[in-house]
C-alpha cells in the first residue's frame, strides 16, 4: 500500500482525536448551569490545563507520525498493524486526560489520574519506537526515501522522552500537579527542540 | 465517480467511527468521580476490551475497504448506494460496543449485548460481500485496476470470519465473555493474515 | 480558489456530520442500564429508524453535493458563503434526528419533532437550490467543467423532492411515524433515482 | 515539510470542530423528553443562536487559514508551532459556544458566557497575527507563492475586527444578547468583505 494512504487516513485520526478533547471542557457549560461566575469557571483550572497538555501532546505526536512515514512509500502488513496499536493509543489520550480534569484537584485521586495518564503516554512511546524499529530494519522492502536510522543522539532524545514520562509518574505519587506540568513541558521542548528525523538531516551521509 | 473520491470520504468516515469509540471510556471518568482509584478504574475492564475489540475490528474493516475499492478506477451509483449501508453498518460499532461496554459484567444482559454486537458484525459482513460480488460482476464497467475475483480460498476465509460471528455469536447465549473475546481473536487473526486481495495477488494470472 | 479544496473540507465536514448521528444511538445503552433484554432495545425503534433515514439522507446530500461543485473548476467567495450556509443546515440534522429518536413514541410530540426535521429539510433543499441556481448564473466565471443547467425534467424532480419534504411536513401533523416513512422513503428513491447531473449527461449538447 | 500537509491536516480539525457545535443542540432533545412542544423547542434560543454565530465564525476563520497558508509552498517548525496554537483556539470554540447557549438568558451569567467567548476570539485573532506576521518575515526560507505582505488597508480592516471582539466584550457587561449578536455580525462582514489576502490581489505590485 501506497504510504500516503496510510498517512491520510491516520492524519484523519489524529485530527479528530485532537478535537475530541474540547469533550472534556463542554460538561463546565453543564456544571455551573445554576451559577456561572468567573470565579466557577476558574474552579475548572485542571480541565483547561489537561486540555492544553493533552492538545500539545497529540500534536507533538503527529509531527513525529507524519516525519516517521514521510520516510518511507510503502507500507505493509506489519506497519499498518503497528500503525494502528499506535493511534489506538492516540486515540484513547481524551480517555486520561478526563481523569486528570476530573480528579487532579484532590491529591490521592489526582495520583491516580495522572498515572494513568503517564502509563498511556508510555505504551504510545513504546508503540512509536517499534515502528520506527520497523522501519529503519526493512528500509528496502518499505522504499525508503533516504536510509532511516535511529542516530545515536536521537536515541538519547528519544529515551530521554521516555524518562521523562517515567520520571513524571513516578513524581506523580508525590503530587499529582507537578507530574501533570511535566508532561506539559515534556511537548512543549519537543515543540521547540528539533525531531529525530529532522536532527538527522545534516548527517545523513554519515554512517 | 472517481473511486478515489468515494473512498476518501469513506477514509473519513472510518476514521470518525473508529474515534467515536473513546466516547465509551470518557464517561467512566464521571463514574468515578466520588472515588477514583485503580481498583475502581479496573471495575470497567469491559469497556477496554470493548474498546480495544472494536478498534482492532474498525481497523481491520478500513483495510478491507481500501483492498476492495482500490480494485476499481470508477464506480457508479450502485457501488455508491452498496457503499453507503456498508458505512451504515461500521458507524453504528460503537452503539454495540457501548452495550458490551456496560452489560458484559452481568451474565444474561451481557448476553444480549454480545448477540447484538455479533449481529451487527453479520449485517456488515454481508453488506461487504454484497459490494464484492457486485465489483466482480461489474468489473469492465468499473475500469478494474486488474481481475477482480473471489478466489476459492478466500471465500473460504471470509466465509470462516462470518462462521466466527455467528459461532461467537450463539457462544454468547452461554459466556458473553467468551463471545467477545472470540470477536477479539478474530480482528487478530485478520491483522496478520494476509487479506483475500493481497493473497491472490500472486496467482492473478490463474483463472 | 480550487473548487477541489471547498470540496474537501466539505467532505470531512459530511464525513462527521453522517458519524455523528450514532450519538443518537449511544444513550441507550445507559438508558438500557439496569434492565438490557431484546424487548428493551427493542423499544427504541425510533431511534434505530430515525438512524437510518438521516444517514442515507445525508449520504444522498453528500452524492449531491459533489455532483454539484464537481461541475466547476474554480469557486469564489459567493459559492463559499452559500456552502457554508449549505454545512450549517446538513450538519445540524443530528438534532431533529434526536427529537424524533426521543419522541416518535408518542403522537403529539411527535409531531414537533418530524415537523422540525420537515423544516430542517426544506431550509437544505432551498441552500441547494441556491447554490445550484449560483453555479448555472455564473459558470463562465467558475471555470465549469461543462455547462450547467438545471434540466426542465430535473427541475420537477428537485421540486418533487421538496414537494416531498412539504407533505411529510404536513402529514407529521396527522401521523408522525409516517412523516418519517416518507422522509426515508425519499433518500431511498434518490439513491436508486439517477441524479439531475447524472441524469442530464446524455443530453448536454441540448439547450 | 510541504505546506499542503499541514493545510490538509488543519483542515480535518476546522471540519470537526465545526461540526462538534451541534453538540450543543442534541441535549435539548433530552432537555425537553417530558414535554416538547414548539414553545418548548423556542426556549433555546440561545443555543440556536450561538449555534449560527460559531458556525459562521470557524467559517471564516477556515477560509482564512486556507488563504494564509496557500501563500507559502512550506512550512517549518515555527510555522507549525504558531498552527497548532491556533488551532488549539479554534477547537476551544465549541466551550464558550456552550456557556453562551447556556446562560445568554440571564443577563449577569450571560455576560461571564459573552465575555469568555470575546477573550477566545481575541486570543485565536492574536495567534492568526502572530502567524501571518511570522509568514510574511520569512516568506523567501519559506518559498512564497507571491510576496506576502500586510497591506496597510487590511492592517486595519484586520485591527477592525480585533477592535469589533474588543468592543463586544465590553458591551457584554451591559447587554450580552448585544455581545453576542455583534459577535454574529463581524462573522457575516467578513464573510461578505473581501479577505485581506484577496482584497490585496490587485496590488501585489505596489509597496
Amino acid at each position: 500500500m501506497d504510504s500516503r494512504r496510510a498517512e491520510s487516513f491516520s492524519d484523519g485520526v489524529f485530527a479528530v482525536a485532537i478535537t475530541v478533547l474540547v469533550f472534556n471542557l463542554l460538561p463546565i457549560a453543564d456544571k455551573t448551569a445554576s451559577d456561572l461566575t468567573a470565579k466557577a469557571l476558574g474552579h475548572y483550572w485542571p480541565a483547561y490545563l489537561a486540555y492544553v497538555v493533552s492538545f500539545l501532546t497529540i500534536g507533538i505526536m503527529w509531527l513525529n507520525h507524519h516525519t516517521m512515514l514521510s520516510r518511507v512509500r510503502k507500507v505493509n502488513r506489519q506497519v499498518l498493524v503497528r500503525n494502528l496499536f499506535l493511534l489506538m493509543g492516540v486515540v484513547a489520550i481524551p480517555f486520561p486526560t478526563a481523569l486528570v480534569a476530573d480528579h487532579l484537584h484532590e491529591n490521592s485521586q489526582g495520583t491516580v489520574a495522572a498515572v494513568t495518564y503517564g502509563l498511556v503516554m508510555m505504551v504510545i512511546s513504546v508503540g512509536y519506537a517499534t515502528t520506527w524499529v520497523y522501519l529503519a530494519a526493512h528500509q528496502q522492502e518499505l522504499d525508503a526515501v533516504r536510509r532511516v536510522r535511529v542516530p545515536r543522539l536521537t536515541t538519547l532524545r528519544f529515551t530521554a522522552g521516555n524518562v521523562g514520562y517515567v520520571a513524571g509518574t513516578l513524581i506523580a505519587f508525590v503530587s499529582p500537579i507537578a507530574a501533570v506540568t511535566i508532561f506539559g513541558l515534556l511537548a512543549v521542548y519537543y515543540l521547540f527542540e528539533q525531531l529525530p528525523d529532522t536532527g538527522s538531516e545534516g548527517h545523513q551521509e554519515e554512517s
